[in-house]
């Protein structure tokens, strides 16, 4: 049974999520629909971006990634059907697909362009619904990648803080995503904070200009309530409080500038 | 498998949700559950019918919806089962069936009542379930619609804006719902602005008297955080913002009334 | 097909939740994932426990609950895995079991301790996706409870007010619980207001010493916007307004003290 994943802002309030899902089980009955979420702020490309890049490749060769996040539906954007280690994304190309693209090469991208796979009604305000969930189902059917357009080298990118400044004592890096538990995560990878060979180095962190101490390995390394740095669950340096939230002590939600030395 | 919707008011934290899967798939192990919504503002059936009547056709014939905003559990309110087109909606008899009924006339309406199909032990608060959710498993295992109860033609009907109201020079509509990203949706058809074959009409659209321009045909024809008129996915007129919140700046939270002339 | 069900504070705006259905369904590519809640309060391990303790049965024998709610992930907490009633639960060693395990004996606990059975890199803040929802997925697959780790019968527990105390003329009892509809659910227990065989018995409600009357057996034996109390959905007295919010009215948040006399 091939899955086909949802990631959208359209919340879960209104009908659109329903819609989306009636209409991939009327084209691939079989299909098993997972909800990665709903919850990206209304057209925020950039987060959505991020949150694809950390899910796509922990589900299975084979899945289908169904991105929806899509201010400019009805205008020329184009639509993107996209191979990435075995796994497919279907996203309009507004540069939802960027961080997945700056980490992983594709191994095809096709335009999606083949009307046989529409709906046969398609408005100008839903192409999630009308075009982008008719070609993944398609896709679960078996339909082959480039029957549903010609094959593209060429994707909107958005320019994102992808990876950390040198300096000359350490990093100087970004945030690029706060979760709901407020906790900061920075674009400072774990393995540029690996010393040389044979080497000890101790990292000091700092957050607009005010120390958070050096990296710790867990929230418990902190007192409840205390500033910490850490290696979080992506690879990615975050900044948290232990069982407390950091954006909200430190007025971050997101571009906020941190140095490691 | 056969595929049971969820369609409630019960949010998403507390254990209601949980509960009625639980009860499915203990009588229908091999259901599929398919969320639409927890998202219903509590008791608000009127919303709940709006989003009902967006997805319900969206699915696969043999698909059951399961329909709880029940804000009279407890009372001599009835709980009906309806067929619409090969589909199958519970729900209780409050309402929420308007705007599907209108649009679409039933194959058979029968009245839930046979306790066989209920769990042994009915709480007087939860009907969901206690009743409506085995009874839509055992609708899904196979059991015959009219085993449930006995049939009626009678429904609870909303005093619903279904249709604008025509005048000298266009329509006088209704804003009918309001989704997430602030778009209003109005009770005012395409087919009604479509003109006689071969005129030419162009309409102009205002909101509290206040003009927002011709029909657009999609958000990029305006600027970011322009306001505009333009057919929504769901073939009813929409007041919307390209990329902003229309809601929002013209204060209405449903029933706004607006002209088309 | 097994039924791995999910019960986290991980929220729905963030990858995390879509990173766990990621690691099961590669590992484990039948299970059927059945979204309990992700909308615990952040590290609310109280509310979870009642949460789980409230839908845990209603699924069928086999179903596996990945309950994790884990602010001391990264600390020598120890991970669960508990078979109740032919239910299986992993869940953090932090009091998350409290309800469960007070109304149900266990037939087995193990420590979740066999690093063959979690993904091969191990992050310090995310032991959900790296260790508990592995550890789900092989059980769903078959791997016997007994491979994950060695028995237990130690397991931590929350001081919770489990049972209301007995006055001279009723019953002294809490709020446990406060839902999305501001329904405030206590500890006082249907079985515990049932008067002797034979005899006759009515009840006063009080909340912080105020009257709400007596005990009602349906939300419509009010007006709408008057309290009332009842005994609700999962057995237990509830204070609610007909079509409105208690914990709003009487300020609750938790906690709030009873009289039933």
């Amino acid at each position: 049974m091939p899955i086909i994943t949802l990631l959208t802002d359209f919340g879960t309030a209104d009908p659109y999520v329903g819609e989306l899902k009636g209409v991939i089980l009327t084209i691939a009955p079989e299909t098993r629909i997972v909800d990665i979420t709903h919850g990206i702020e209304p057209f925020n490309v950039r987060q959505a971006a991020f949150v694809l890049q950390q899910v796509w490749s922990r589900f299975p060769a084979g899945t289908i990634h169904l991105a929806v996040v899509d201010p400019g539906v009805g205008s020329q954007r184009r639509i993107i059907l996209g191979q990435y280690a075995g796994r497919f994304v279907v996203a309009p190309d507004n540069g939802l697909l960027t961080w997945v693209h700056r980490e992983h090469p594709p191994e095809a991208m096709q335009v999606v362009e083949d009307r046989r796979y529409f709906l046969p009604q398609i408005s100008t305000t839903f192409h999630g619904r009308d075009i982008m969930a008719p070609v993944a189902a398609h896709l679960a059917n078996g339909v082959k990648p480039r029957s549903f357009g010609r094959v593209t080298d060429r994707l909107e990118m958005l320019p994102i803080p992808h990876r950390a400044e040198p300096t000359e004592r350490g990093w100087l890096g970004r945030v690029i995503y706060v979760d709901r538990f407020g906790t900061m995560v920075t674009n400072i990878r774990e393995e540029q904070l690996r010393p040389p060979r044979g080497e000890q180095r101790s990292w000091e962190v700092l957050v607009n200009g005010v120390t958070v101490g050096p990296i710790r390995s867990a929230f418990c390394d902190v007192a409840p309530g205390t500033p910490l740095a850490l290696i979080g669950g992506s690879g990615l340096l975050e900044i948290a409080i232990n069982q407390g939230n950091a954006a909200k002590r430190f007025g971050s939600t997101g571009d906020t500038c941190l140095e490691v030395r």
